[in-house]
């Protein structure tokens, strides 16, 4: 398929640290060079290799935390696992491995949008006890993008930016909610039993940092229904395609798209780092206090709307070929 | 490691059909036989062959549904992917695969307590808008087995069990959330990035039927918060030995376990088999109606317990078993 | 596609015990029972579970092995790795295993035949130095069955059964090599780097037991040679269908299928059971010595050749089934 | 583990292009810069990126194969799979992959040896007829790389340069046989059934570019044994220490190892470039005629030492991680 680095970029760009003003203000230009599997503008089936150096690793911003664990941050868990951390900048568990992710997902993305008309949007739902008002069935990029909450509702969106500013002064840190709809999925792509189409989904969104549930569907809402009204009546049309009334599956039944837009949520946890004194221990179990300082992100939110799109892309794409062609048949 | 068929058939009992007054009727002794792997009461470190005969398939219960899709059923995303469908019995989108996880799950509690000594322990937290209230550093399985509904809260437990009971007389049903704790699981298990152990727990239990959302720790409650509140502060005693001051992290950060007790929680959907007629269309895509009959399940909850046990310890024995030996180390 | 047991039994009875006077005189009726994924002789998409139950356990044959590592056997690797030992008759190292491979061979040479006409041959080839002369463009299956030794080479076929009726006298026992051949492979089978296919071949047949070597093409003997004589020129028929004019590339060139017959060659070595005395030691490394006794095999190689057809025909199917369909293009 | 780029770069030395003048003349430097995973010279436990770009890239010498396929080459069957080619220098296809194989087996190496204790030689044993005497339990890497053929037999050697040199006059090639030791490997490495030490072993080495064949112990020339001759009895020495008298099964037995050294043995063939006319057809399908030219090798198998001692050190690593710690007991 034809591939502009710059198709990649844009991506990054919205995933990019310093792009507005309620995001962590550290200085990370993430720019992607593409290493290999593109020749004159067109992938050619060979792996697709793409770099982005960490430009402004300013290691002396992580001097005192290579003494002390940062409370709800992975570094205890590491040093425990491990014996040895890569404590500058967070290691592994720096959310700046999701550039990665961002990357491929650009990829996905495309593939799916080229190959099988499919088109996958995120968008900011919650955040704390702020909702918005959002349809999935039509809402777009452009609506998403139109302000740096990433929230497509332009009322709740401005409510959001006021409370993350607020709390940005106030060096704490909120978490939300994102929502994801895939729209133009076929019937037929996921698994039986264990590679279940939601269970592949959710797996991946909640490798991302700081996730700490997700939903497929009507999810713990659905739990307060009857089956008589959570049921999903199917009905078909002039041209008997088939469709359902409502669409509380989410679009997944057994594992298994049924045609229907797949509807994601994803809840994120305010971020760990904060400008606050909190109790922790040092590397040799004494214990004492930290207080956060440095560029932080006081809301993950807008930033991990493109990871959610891209995550959502790659195991969709990765279902989409595992289709076996209709043309294999035993007649 | 010593075993014994009872052991593993007492699971299966948990999670049998005609178990008690509140769950489907279907009698289905599900008695396992162990093939391989055990000699003279032993495991001898061959794979553990177990198979459970399907002793009460009335495929004439199924008659009606040959030619029309359930609503909210696997049946029509099944046909679509496949072209065809063991529709007897609801073939592999049938809740009895969960057999195989259960039989597979007691191996893998018994592994953990033996060479751990981790403790798993779920129950029913919530049916519709009824909510327990439970301690998961304290709840015993004989307080989950003491009630048919699994819940070891005995006032909500009976409030449910009238639910149901109502429920069942009217033909509907009623799903509701699971909770599951796992504690004694030592610090340092899981991995970075994509196998996070929240991310390959949510997976398999997110691939139960009927499970429609997952959360660990403060899950979605969580985003209400903010970072100053939701931090889990550590702190250490006077042998030296570090924990936190409260578990909103789900005994999980950054996808390795921290030594805190991992808390999950787990959606399901009121089962889609309802004795009410229906929209729906017949495999030729046309439109007609269906009215569920026979033996189904008013609430799944009660026998969902073990299976979410199951998934949590197959995946916590599997994270457990690819720890490094600390032997090896580059000194 | 149509399944009816009794071809997967034909199949297990190539490679029973008991099947002629040159293999082990073990009874093992090896009989299949079919446990699902089939309905009404028709496979419906679901996996096919067959057991097939072990008859003539005859434990006490093997109880002074109990206490004494056969030579060239598995018994001593088994004890070091798992610190126990399944004796009686091998354990998992004993050759009873291949029974499964054969039963999913069966189904794989059925489907490649049914869904893209590929036809797989094994066949005796030497026997220590008796080697026979076979055209693997032209073999059949019934010239392999038409001999007990499978060597479709008659002449060949009655020295080698002399050779091994001798051997069986002698208390010995004798290797060889088994050809094999997968004839309508269409180009573009396998993968790049590491999947490539005659690495996957490899892998498979070097995994069956007493299997010592394996080539693709030329394989050892094409070291002879230099590029000049060994490269396979390509040329176009008139319908424009390339074909090359030589094939010591066996089929596979840069790891996929180029359209020629794919040539396979496996060692197997002379069973390691044989009733002479030999110098072992017990289960507490002490020196003695272990005459072989009892009903065994003085060459593996006619049995072996359903095994190497299985693997070969389950590994091109798999590579088969990875395609990507045509119809996704990026036009 | 300390980790010097400079160890990694005397790897990947001795598999570069213009090493000698027995070796192709391209002139590649193949500069390794390590990306991630090593702080101050130490290993930090998170993955090590290695980056080489490939600096003299000369597309114009492959103007000719744009059009037309080279005999022996990936170039047609890779068309036949993708529908695309990156013809530009043999794409996935040029044996410039294995890099990454040689850097990745440096680590393993050093890993190995440092871990375990487990030392791994190859050497080049035969080209066409001619060769060499060898001891695998004695062979050294200074022995090895005495000479450019890197045969540590020096009268070998020098036959084989002759030879090597006279090919190259002649525009043609050849092919060969190396040799692998590894040596220090403790009993209980590999897995039953499928993943057998030897079936990984033989799938790393025949997935090498020319590879066409691979052995352990006795290999092909065992089946001209009997089993009485072929057996490795075993002895225990005042320590207890078992060992066996012979070693045709090339330290392996039943898919694990058995304490004695793994010895393997892989078939190169001649390397397909050559620079006379040989009969191909154009990617139109219509016959024409190909001359190679530019920078050939004309014998593979120098550069395919480091390639064959980085497999076996990857998989043998990979094995040897696997093992359960014996600390894991039901006692």
């Amino acid at each position: 398929m034809p591939l502009d680095p710059a198709e990649i970029q844009a991506e990054l760009d919205r995933r990019r640290p310093g792009q507005s003003k309620i995001v962590t203000q550290r200085k990370e230009a993430d720019e992607v060079e593409i290493l290999s599997g593109v020749v004159d503008g067109l992938t050619v089936g060979t792996p697709i290799g793409m770099m982005v150096r960490n430009q402004d690793a300013r290691s002396r911003d992580y001097d005192e935390i290579r003494d002390k664990y940062r409370p709800s941050h992975a570094d205890f868990a590491y040093d425990q696992k491990f014996g040895i951390r890569a404590w500058s900048g967070g290691g592994r568990a720096s959310a700046r491995e999701t550039i990665g992710r961002v990357a491929a997902g650009a990829l996905a993305k495309k593939a799916l949008r080229l190959l099988f008309g499919v088109e996958i949007v995120a968008y900011v739902e919650t955040v704390q006890d702020l909702k918005a008002s959002i349809d999935p069935l039509t809402v777009t990029l452009d609506q998403v993008e139109s302000n740096i909450v990433r929230c497509p509702d332009p009322e709740a969106a401005a409510k959001m930016l006021d409370r993350i500013e607020q709390i940005r002064k106030d060096g704490n840190s909120v978490g939300g909610v994102i929502g994801c709809v895939a729209r133009g999925v076929p019937a037929g792509w996921g698994e039986p039993i264990f590679d279940k189409l939601e269970a592949d989904l959710g797996k991946a969104i909640l490798s991302l940092p700081a996730c700490k549930g997700f939903e497929v569907g009507s999810g713990f809402a659905g739990t307060l229904l009857t089956g008589l009204e959570h049921n999903d009546e199917y009905f078909a049309d002039e041209e008997r395609h088939v469709s359902t009334l409502t669409n509380l599956s989410g679009g997944i039944q057994g594992g298994i798209s049924n045609g229907m837009p797949i509807l994601m949520r994803a809840a994120f946890k305010p971020v760990a780092t904060i400008l606050h004194e909190q109790r922790t221990v040092t590397t040799d179990h004494e214990n004492t206090t930290l207080k956060g300082r440095g560029r932080h992100d006081p809301c993950v939110l807008p930033r991990a709307v493109p990871m959610v799109e891209a995550m959502a892309a790659i195991i969709l794409l990765d279902h989409a070929l595992r289709q076996t062609p209709n043309s294999l048949t035993f007649s």
